[in-house]
């Protein structure tokens, strides 16, 4: 394969966004809906129990405005995997009273342009990133992505050495937000309509406003990005959920 | 962080557009009507206090046309607030007869271009400007917008300079409005699809339409700028919106 | 404000696009039927009064093919009052059995291009044309514009003399049509997506494809002309009206 | 009128695509669903008779995919006939059990790069053309097309000799497949959102795509050609609808 | 016809994606949807005896994310057997518990970039691949593409040398994933939206990524494709079939 293309491939992953059917939750008697709420609290254990064993890890998080009411971001080794998940969710009584938003398809992703002369799949560190544990931040923020190919912009043209070095002054701004923003990088090309995912964890909100847009000024961003839409949401830990879901 | 991608933060900002489900409305007997009218108010007098606490604010709109039929405008400290707003909105019984229009994700953001050496947050006029108190002017606008990166017409290629003296320019044309129409400039990088989020106050409508398309003139729009869906509404004083939700 | 920006502005617009629920209108009994009819009739009446009065004025036309049903097109001297007559509508039972289609908000414009020293709103002619009665024609044609700023196609960014010219030779195809297609120019810039709506008036229906047709070939449509959906339709008088409405 | 923007224009059309709501016309009796297939044939006749009486003409196909089940294309002297039989479908039985897919409103037209001094009216052949007996072929294609103004690429600022040569180059294409496909071309400029509408016919559908894509190699498609959504089909005559209706 | 745009076509093919309504699914006694579920088990039985007579051939799998809960592809030798089996479909139980997602229909093609001299429908090799029995491969993936006409950028302008030899280069990668990915290329020009549909099969679904990666930096991706949606999925066999429609 060309140098150019390479990639190290991880976990594949999965984004499920859901709006609530408020008006027909309501309708349920308390009971139904807490039987319901116990149901999907299981349903989340389950996922845990696969987190800790560290055979995928997963992120759970509210969604601020009207695309959303909640992110469900799923990590597993196989593709097979994240469709038993999904089918699995669909088929909780919760799921009756959820509208789909938007998915993603995706594989946690190491571009080739970082790529030593190592195996990288025996480097620990390498293997921290493509089998992350999700972190439990405050915040998410999830867009897709691709490189434009547009007239005198276009990524795919440009010499391997030059999107290397885009790419290295690119990675230093992300490089100064270590610790600060935590960024996994999801490829999706030939699974979903964008070429990249993104999600960004923080517990500070503003930081993916000051990470992105200080990208936005550096070329691979301002010439050659092209963005879908943009989701953010806070951390649904279990009060969070019940609060939510609650209705007195 | 670069000069060029600073920006000084204020509230988080939610703009929530919903239509009415008219037929449903008329469905429920005058009571039910009442009650779903008295719940809302008593939401409605709740951010009162918190407008008045100064602890956030909000605007209250009817919108014209079939996008929506009124705009929830929301000002808070953080964006787990937005949420809780939102979802307070959600669980009550007038929610159950409205239907999602738009919404859109911001914050309060004082451009770079405008800071000089003293500590913002420490000037009353930045923090007027950051924590506003939205003003009851009879018409709102709303609308989301990009600096765009096409070709030749690349704003985030430009030198810092030349935007600097560009956005100086365009904030001229603003100034002239001064006391006329009032400004809220939202950032959304990161938050949601549009970079920035733009809303409009007066008492004279016309001026939102001679601000805009002079302001379309000037290089910074004609350009560079994007523009998404624009609303514009009439002030939802108590006596409007009971008008508004009566049924004979 | 610069003289590039000057318009000269009458009544404020409302398009309002329905569909209507056939499978629902038909399940009502034929009395249903007559009462929501004789409801909607007393509705247009008051309409016309309005505009008997030269308080505003309004067209009613039906659309031809799936994205819409009928089109009301209404006048008024303040955004306030479009608000009411729209809210009024939804009030209506026939209201219950129609779907939204499309909208648009506007303003009847006059084009700085034209004006000359003396005040237009003086002028009983520009008055004729700020706050018209619109004609009973047979046919109307309804699209939404924008004047492109896109590379070299740039609008917004020719010298005021340019634009002067263009828009005076392009008012030259429209004039040959004098008699012939009546045409509202309503702007929107700051009010809905695009920045001018076009209503066009005519009773024979082939005159809208010579005028639009002929209109592409100038330079101002050509290169700079931005065209969204365009409707299509037959003017509604009462026996059409009750034609369209009657189930055997 | 300018010379380039002249055409010649015969019966108006209105495309029709619909789908069936299977789950509903299931639910239906085998009474009920005779009823409504008898009341559509009927329907079907009055359509047959204006045919045969040369007042017009239709054409009537089902669709493969999910974009419709089946197409109505009506040829009529005047817009307001098409708004009747559209209105009359509508009242059907069978209506009820149908989804608006897409719909194309255009009159069958001639270019003008084709006319030469005679009245064209007068010509039988062009009679012929204007006022055409759609064919009972055994396939359908149809989608609607501008002429890009793009650019270096604007057919638009083209000189009318240049776009007089290049469309008869174009015309040769479709000659070559004259007795194999049957092209009718509709313009819709003012009436719907693209410029024209093109509805082919024949007997191997095969021939659909080696004429468009022998076209797209030509430089009147290949740099002025923007397409919309392209539907496909095969002829649906008593027996075939009755075939596709018809529940075990 | 020209050289340019002889293609060799062979079955006709229906991509129909489908979402499982899994709320109205769950409301089923179980002893209906066994019922629905023998009665679709019927419906795929049917299929493969057509697949084993080699009149035809089909591919199920399911999908991941919200945009499809499974794929059926359908190749058959007519435009109408397609819309049969469609409607055929439309008529089962399980259909009433689906929502249509998106669909594709395309035939089988070959490129005239490969041809030799001899009559290709004579080529057993040739025949194979133009009648191609559908593998069952563990995973799919499905996108439809154009080749662009932008500007410089105008596939169909080019010189047929120069499409032959980017072509061939183009042809390399695929070639270089013989046995690991099977392409399936199906023509759409006059048929559906975008001029060709590409739909793969793999046992490694991560080949999908590399190959469309490795592609989209050859020239006749990086500056003549546009993709349109993708879809990737898992291979549903009986007892993944009976797994996903089960409820407890």
């Amino acid at each position: 394969m060309s140098e150019a293309a390479k990639t190290i491939d991880g976990w594949y992953c999965l984004h499920d966004f859901r709006l609530i059917d408020w008006t027909a939750w309501k309708m349920l008697s308390s009971d139904e809906r807490q039987t319901a709420i116990y149901e999907f609290q299981q349903f989340l254990n389950k996922l845990n129990t696969v987190h800790e064993a560290k055979e995928g890890s997963h992120a759970f998080y509210s969604i601020v405005g009207q695309k959303a009411d909640f992110m469900l971001m799923i990590l597993r080794p196989t593709m097979e995997e994240l469709n038993v998940v999904e089918t699995e969710f669909n088929k909780l009584k919760i799921a009756d009273y959820t509208i789909p938003g938007y998915s993603y398809v995706s594989v946690v992703e190491l571009s080739n342009y970082l790529a030593g002369d190592e195996d990288p799949y025996e480097n620990p560190q390498i293997r921290a990133r493509l089998y992350p544990e999700l972190p439990k931040a405050k915040h998410v923020c999830f867009y897709p992505m691709d490189k434009r190919r547009q007239g005198e912009d276009n990524w795919y043209m440009l010499p391997m050495e030059e999107r290397g070095k885009l790419m290295r002054s690119h990675g230093m701004i992300g490089r100064q937000y270590a610790g600060i923003v935590k960024q996994i990088i999801t490829g999706s090309v030939g699974f979903d309509d964008y070429e990249w995912g993104v999600t960004l964890f923080a517990d500070d909100v503003l930081q993916f406003k000051k990470l992105v847009y200080e990208m936005r000024f550096d070329e691979v961003s301002a010439r050659y990005g092209e963005f879908g839409a943009f989701f953010v949401g806070n951390l649904l830990d279990d009060s969070k959920l019940e609060q939510m879901l609650q209705i007195n």
